[in-house]
């Protein structure tokens, strides 16, 4: 017998017969002896459809009256899984975030977990009890409805888990694991039996859509095995575990690529100290994000060319700031390019093998790819290179490291 | 400067732009002086939806659950309120019946207001913010949403009006008040400028559906004194008070009908004590409620004729339990009729009028109208009539009572 929490997404209860598949797995762990608390996102759909309404309504809509209508739908999908688990015969009733409660701080549309009273829930679990918790959702310090922000109930699923000690979390989603590469490109792509928190970070931000990243946090930090896998077939899915839980390391685990990139570079920018300082302030203090930065090597001595990439729904935000500024920067241009794409190889084992970058370069170059910016990190190298090249690139780097299916 | 309740249903809050609309009478009376709570229903369609997504996943579902999911209609229309009238520049915020609290009893789906804390919400009338009430939903005592039945909105409005000490309790709604007749059917009906509670209760239980009977009952109960009117225009509606607000009194306020009746025939029933028990027992006991019951004079003396109207949903039940006790009640035929409506006459001053339920009967004597089933109280009269003659008899006894608009 062992505590496990199981959530479900959207698309696991877009309607009512997928609600009853999400219940007969529930009863499925049930019978094996298990306590069961569950956590739920709202029918697919039914999140936009609400924060359209008040949307409309407002356009600089109160964030407390936000959370009030948005947290509606995660209401809906926990009552209708308690009831379709009560009809197949298991005891199982809905939570609320004010019910438990699930306490948050304050900030309404984006609140944080604060402490979660598990009392009732873990009393109602030695009467065979299972609880259907409405993710995304909390209770505010003013006594008001809080929400996470977008894709939250994977952090309550997460922090549900760590509160009850649960020995693992499963997120039943529509995909059934973390795979090598995106299998939409690369038909070789394989899922992965086990990946660590580091790695699933690393993906997640980069752009793999299976998990928050903030929940990944957060089962790294209070050790919550985490398990991707699919609500639509019954195979095992993918363990998010600590290193010491991967056995077989492969230098390299997966490899990703964002699309949401663009690239601006100014041209001839004096070289002095302080010029960074001058562009780069402006866009930290407008939230601008800039992710990768280079510095060609000054020719005469007297300018530089600077290149740097920001996300694309920036862009045009970002050249006005830099354009506003362009007496102390003393650009002569300012070149934007929205075909750009980063590609990224990640892997906890890079920490100790050496030449990863030199190969993956060497990759590229063999497929004729030119790399435009270069980041790395411990665990994992970054590229930037013309859009055109994407499927082309991943698809070399899934085979040079050693990814591709048998 | 007064203390007012608003309520607007469904209909008036069915769309983004209706929910403006009541957002701007609510800054008019804000801009009058007035202290304002409005109480408001789910958009009209919403909570039939949510009705058919429970009941949908579970057909015989736990009332707790089904509550948790129908009380999710007022939390979002009185959210995009209150969000709608702080666009207006309206100070405004949304309450759940868990945060006000409203207490109720435990009858899930059926509940009944306890207690309402109003001392927060009359802090914020002093410094001028308006209190959106989500209608129809309470806390009980296990800590959980409930509901208070179809129409619970109305008795919402008039709990919080008693509680706030409102000089008025507005009821918003897509028709402009209480007419002497349903207009659709007699051109000639009248709009009333007032109407006695025990009126209105008459009218509310035949059928007229303006208010719903339990809010009349508490209205009646408490004082408050309440005024339909429409969202849709500006004029004044039916005030509803107690009797001594009714400066001229007519004899008949108003005529109504309904058409959901069934009417039951036993022939040749025993003629002896205890044989009326036997018939109507088993109907109590199954809560099928018996409307009008006539005996005929027993012309042989041993054997009668008995005629009894039920509600047409329970027609097909009364008579399987009628044939059930057929040994015992020895009635030799149950005739069933459903092509029946009951027409009535509803006036408080009909106590001190004689002669009045004569003037009815000649007036549908006149055109030639069979009466089958004859029932009075204190201030109505009640005949049961053919089907096909609803609208002439309708019409004839407004203008019999002198109700036509000059």
């Amino acid at each position: 017998m062992a505590r496990l929490v199981m959530k479900f997404g959207g698309t696991s209860v877009a309607d009512l017969e997928l609600i009853r598949r999400a219940a007969r797995k529930i009863r499925a762990e049930v019978e094996r002896g298990h306590e069961v608390a569950v956590v739920v996102s709202a029918m697919a759909g039914e999140t936009d459809r609400l924060i359209k309404l008040i949307g409309d309504i407002a356009s600089l809509h109160d964030a407390r009256e936000y959370d009030s209508v948005v947290a509606t739908g995660e209401q809906v999908s926990a009552a209708l899984l308690a009831a379709a688990l009560q009809e197949l015969g298991v005891s199982a009733r809905s939570w609320l975030g004010w019910q438990i409660p699930m306490h948050t701080d304050g900030v309404h549309g984006a609140a944080r977990i604060t402490r979660i009273e598990t009392e009732e829930i873990e009393r109602r679990f030695k009467e065979g009890q299972v609880a259907i918790i409405a993710g995304f959702q909390g209770l505010g310090p003013d006594n008001r409805v809080t929400t996470l922000g977008r894709g939250g109930s994977d952090t309550t699923a997460v922090a549900v888990a760590a509160a009850l000690k649960a020995e693992r979390c499963d997120i039943y989603t529509d995909v059934d694991g973390v795979y090598t590469a995106d299998p939409a490109i690369v038909d070789a792509a394989r899922k992965l039996d086990r990946i660590t928190y580091e790695e699933m970070l690393e993906l997640a931000s980069l752009g793999a859509k299976v998990l928050q990243t903030r929940s990944v946090e957060m089962a790294m930090k209070y050790g919550v095995r985490l398990q991707v896998l699919s609500s639509f077939n019954d195979t095992p899915g993918t363990l998010v575990v600590d290193e010491d839980g991967i056995v077989e390391k492969q230098v390299v685990s997966g490899v990703t690529y964002t699309a949401d990139e663009a690239k601006i570079t100014l041209l001839r920018v004096a070289d002095r100290p302080g010029v960074a300082a001058l562009i780069f302030g402006p866009l930290a203090d407008a939230n601008v994000n800039v992710d990768m930065i280079v510095q060609n090597v000054s020719e005469d001595g007297k300018t530089t060319d600077l290149t740097f990439t920001v996300k694309r729904s920036d862009l045009e935000r970002a050249i006005q700031l830099i354009e506003g500024a362009r007496e102390e920067i003393g650009h002569h241009a300012v070149v934007p390019d929205r075909n750009v794409v980063k590609v990224s190889i990640v892997g906890v084992a890079m920490r100790s093998h050496a030449g990863v970058a030199q190969r993956m370069f060497r990759a590229l170059a063999e497929k004729n790819i030119n790399i435009q910016v270069i980041s790395t990190s411990e665990i994992k190298v970054s590229v930037l290179i013309a859009a055109e090249y994407t499927e082309l690139a991943v698809r070399a780097l899934h085979s040079a490291f050693e990814l591709d299916a048998a």
